[in-house]
């Protein structure tokens, strides 16, 4: 029988386990990356476990989200996390370089190799042909001290594409479509590995953009296969030497398929507020615009920027249309700045800010009161734009820059505009933005520890008797914004538990955090999909420290679940999802003989207020058996 | 007897008075420009007073400084500016476009026009050879709405410019040295008007950083004469026609003079916390550098950054230090990204952040705790850099930018580096970011009030007895950082004092704004050079919403002044400079026959609480008195 893609690569890592979907696995990690809101904690974790070097064959700490240092907070944890690279042998990009998926994909990854991120957009890499996976900070503090990760092996979802995309619509278009068939939960628990004709028209940052948003899927990852286009992409980058070509066997066999005419592709856009609320932009129609941004994780390589050049190329951008830009990366931007075209952008009357994540986390840019935002970014939750009423919808590039154009959502294949055709380009080596650890004894290199920087909570292990109140009874789709909100005002706090969790939930239900302080051990109740959105672990480490013992819902987004096993928080599943209606706030629960049920799959919960019991299912590997016995896995790591 | 430049203007503007100095005088003003962080309450004032069309002959609103936009409030802000703009004729520059003054000086300064702003650096136009004064927002709506401003005609200080300026050593370093010459107070009530040999050597750019930080003189402007450069700077952006040659008559008499060898300057440095805390960069040291920031309206000129770019190129920012620039303005960035320099500087690792004011005004880039700080930028007042304990270090751009190379205050004259020659280059006309008044009935605009915007608070008519408790007794130098602060957490808040006002005075005394709202009516006492810095009048409008009756120091400066009278509030000056000492906080205070007092220029104050009377003097104008017994100026416009 054939394999996929997926599978030949984590066979060429597996450590431990049985190589099947359901199965819990260990994988060796040969690299990992952090970005500077989840990576404070990561390094503070890493600290926590006393290693020398890194065992990855490379770990770069990015610093791309708090860059625009509205305090001195956000300079403080770059100066930590500089330091802390320097003392374990990891390289730091400084901030100004660009995103860190851009960057990775750009200057590190390679065919066949396995990443880990902790970044829920770690998927990009999957553009080259690497398993690039989205990770609790804390999974990947281990993996770079251990050199290994453990997760459930996926299924693999076979995407076929075939035909050719259509000028005006493009990569962005294939994932938004691709989210309208599966939707935001279609891809968990799996892994989406593309394949057909259609591989070849599409380029290695096309393929990015694709595995990128597989995110939103809430797939394990995604993978494309490394081909000649593989091979052009590493020597445009001076790294010919890292290809090697990889694909899935012809008879390979998938668990699920979905095929794509890229040919009957039209521009689409996710409408507010969830990625998977795609339409085709010709049927939401000429909606007035009032912000395009353009850039983040997901769009920002050197061919769409050239697009989006050759777009607004002599024109002018509308009065009243705030269009702003965001590069990928320092090599991006200085090419254009030596091509002509990144002074076409500002002529016309865009905004360039600096290369980073910027807008895409909410971390500035956020839209007026009421407004319509097209971004080419790829979350649109409610709120995520810093503001709460703005209706925001992603589109491609080429959308995104006509739109701002017209001053209405527009559908560029109508506008008789042609579109040329970019090419890649050469790129010079330039590690002008890379620190190394060089020099000798740089593990004697001092900490910098800024004074907003605050110990991690810890839990403790599990008692046999887990006695909680409901302090929280929530909906469907709750994402990991809604429970640790991300915003401007908060990320410069990522390395601050203790004032981040004054807001935990803050969206949802104010008096959130201050009900758990009164009560001291807490519940939540959750619908479908809980966890949703980013992989930041802080929506597992401020419950924790607001004194959640376990959260039981209909369902769980991945990386999230994890992160709320790794702070031995337990993640518990409705055996009968109708049970969730019976569970209010204020409620008292009980699970006697704790650390037995925990063992045997089942855990009975006894609702002490309406006086019924509930069976709920914890689907625990071995593995997580012992990080919830332990309270955490900090504290197993620790012994 | 001569005449010198400054006077020649002011009599070919003057509509009332008599031009001498310390006499009021009315003068018609051509220009006005306002950015957004002041503009939003002069467009609010200048609603109120229900004109029609600006009667200037060219009015422009910029936004640069509330760019960030972490959360809707900036662009709401925007919103309503563009709106009232639209209203009224007034030019809109969007938000990407630059710098007001950068702006300003390139495409509608012109020589022997007069210009009145709300934004202290105002001044930059004097390089053009035009009276550009700064003022409080309301002077400057009421000049939109009836063309005129009123002003104590000032002295005329004679700045004579010798020899020629030696590589390394620019423009920042001559007004640097004049800086610690003349001391913060040195201009107060007076003109800086440059002569000399030396002018024909400074192009109009160079002077527009003098005569930018003659601001920080406590000048009420400063002024080149217009000659051979001004007509190739003008020609340079496309409006030679907007040449008048210009300047004082050879035997000009003026109130004081300093000369300045040119040659003889060295590379110098403003160090912490004042920008007259001048010496040269040589005795200062090499000492160990974090942050480089170069930009802001002082130093973000084409030459400014070509230099900049030039001294970067083919080299590695030093790997601790951080590196950010701002340029100055759209065209400007067009042109560098153009023409290569842009690239040289991203590719050494040069972070590149919005044409805006960003960091000067503490927008962003803030240094990392206790760092050392090298900006290009005006004034390093403690905390500005969002900072508190960071020290930061004014300096021109050649010396920014070798430092940021060799990560320590570097004298780039002792490198033995070559400095290349910058020549200006011609622009080409853009106004892409530019939105016209046109179309018919555009004064039914709707005026665009996001929920943010809050009236502006109104005083009440002087009552015949004022009694107050001091609720601060400060030290001398209180600059409007002080008073109403400015950090990028506050910046968004601009458009609702009520918000702001629990603000005010915060990093003097926290308790401040609750005394006053426990005591209801208050008064300050100051000491010398009250109110010095930026022409912000929410350092006015927050003390009046607070209830503050009077302000009792040792000396004002002069926009903070006029700006506490706009609003009804009276500045009163010791008579003996050593009553200062005689007042606590808590003491009550007394002022009977308010209203004949203020008319009599002489008010005498009864402690009530040490049993002593203290005389002060008023020094009103006529206008004054009459602004100070209606409750301020929107009062007296409206009757």
């Amino acid at each position: 029988m054939g394999k996929t893609l997926a599978y030949k690569i984590l066979e060429n890592h597996l450590v431990e386990g049985n190589l099947t979907p359901g199965e819990e696995i260990t994988i060796k990690i040969d690299q990992t990356l952090t970005q500077d809101s989840t990576g404070t904690m990561v390094y503070l974790q890493l600290e926590a476990m006393d290693i020398d070097k890194v065992q990855t064959e490379l770990s770069v700490a990015y610093i791309d989200h708090n860059t625009l240092q509205t305090g001195f907070e956000n300079a403080d944890d770059h100066a930590f996390i500089k330091s802390v690279a320097q003392r374990h042998g990891v390289l730091f990009s400084k901030p100004g370089n660009g995103i860190c998926h851009q960057l990775h994909l750009e200057n590190y990854g390679k065919p066949g190799k396995t990443l880990l991120g902790s970044d829920s957009h770690t998927p990009t890499g999957g553009g080259l042909g690497m398993i690039a996976i989205g990770a609790g900070g804390l999974d990947v503090a281990v993996a770079m001290a251990k050199g290994t990760y453990s997760l459930v092996a996926p299924k693999v979802i076979k995407v076929e594409l075939k035909g050719k995309l259509n000028p005006w619509t493009s990569a962005k278009d294939v994932i938004l479509y691709v989210l309208q068939q599966l939707s935001v939960k279609g891809g968990v628990g799996k892994i989406v590995e593309y394949t057909g004709e259609g591989v070849k028209s599409l380029s290695v940052t096309d393929r990015a953009t694709i595995t990128n948003m597989g995110a939103e899927l809430g797939a394990t990852t995604s993978v494309f296969p490394s081909d000649e286009n593989t091979k052009a992409y590493l020597k445009s980058q001076g790294r010919e030497e890292d290809y090697t070509p990889l694909a899935a066997d012809p008879d390979a066999v998938y668990d699920q398929e979905l095929i794509v005419d890229l040919d009957k592709l039209t521009p689409l856009a996710a409408q507010p507020h969830s990625p998977d609320n795609v339409d085709t932009v010709a049927n939401i129609g000429e909606i007035k615009v009032d912000q395009v941004a353009i850039g983040s994780c997901t769009n920002s390589s050197y061919t769409d920027l050239m697009k989006v050049a050759a777009i607004l190329k002599g024109k002018k951008v509308h009065p009243d249309v705030s269009l702003v830009i965001s590069p990928g990366s320092s090599k991006i931007l200085t090419k254009m700045a030596e091509n002509g075209a990144l002074a076409d952008i500002i002529a016309a009357g865009a905004r360039i800010i600096e290369n980073a994540c910027g807008p895409c986390i909410g971390m500035g840019q956020s839209p007026k009161s009421g407004a319509v935002s097209l971004r080419t970014f790829n979350r649109n939750f409610k709120g995520r734009s810093g503001t709460l009423d703005a209706d925001v919808y992603l589109v491609s590039p080429e959308t995104a820059a006509i739109s701002a154009i017209t001053g209405v959502l527009t559908d560029g294949s109508k506008t008789g505009q042609p579109l040329p055709e970019i090419a890649d380009t050469d790129f010079e080596f330039n590690d002008n933005f890379i620190v190394y650890p060089e020099g000798t004894n740089t593990e004697n290199t001092p900490v910098a520890m800024g004074p907003n920087i605050k110990p991690f909570p810890r839990n403790t292990a599990l008692p046999e008797k887990v006695e909680a109140t409901v302090t929280l009874h929530a909906g469907d789709n709750i994402t990991t914004d809604d429970i640790m909100p991300s915003d401007s005002r908060l990320l410069p706090y990522r390395s601050n538990i203790p004032h981040l969790a004054n807001y935990c939930f803050e969206k949802i239900d104010k008096d959130f955090a201050g009900r758990c302080k009164e009560v001291g051990s807490c519940a939540i109740i959750g619908g479908d999909n809980y966890g949703q959105g980013s992989s930041r672990e802080h929506a597992a480490l401020a419950p924790l420290y607001l004194g959640v013992k376990f959260v039981v819902a209909k369902s769980f987004a991945r990386i999230h679940r994890s992160n709320l096993i790794n702070s031995g928080i337990m993640p518990l599943v409705f055996e009968n999802p109708a049970d969730y209606d019976d569970f209010k706030l204020g409620d008292k629960l009980v699970i006697e003989n704790a650390q037995e049920q925990v063992k045997s799959g089942v855990i009975e919960i006894k609702n002490e207020t309406n006086g019924k019991t509930y069976r709920t299912a914890t689907n625990f590997s071995d593995l997580e058996i012992a990080l919830i016995l332990k309270g955490g896995k900090i504290n197993y790591m620790k012994g």
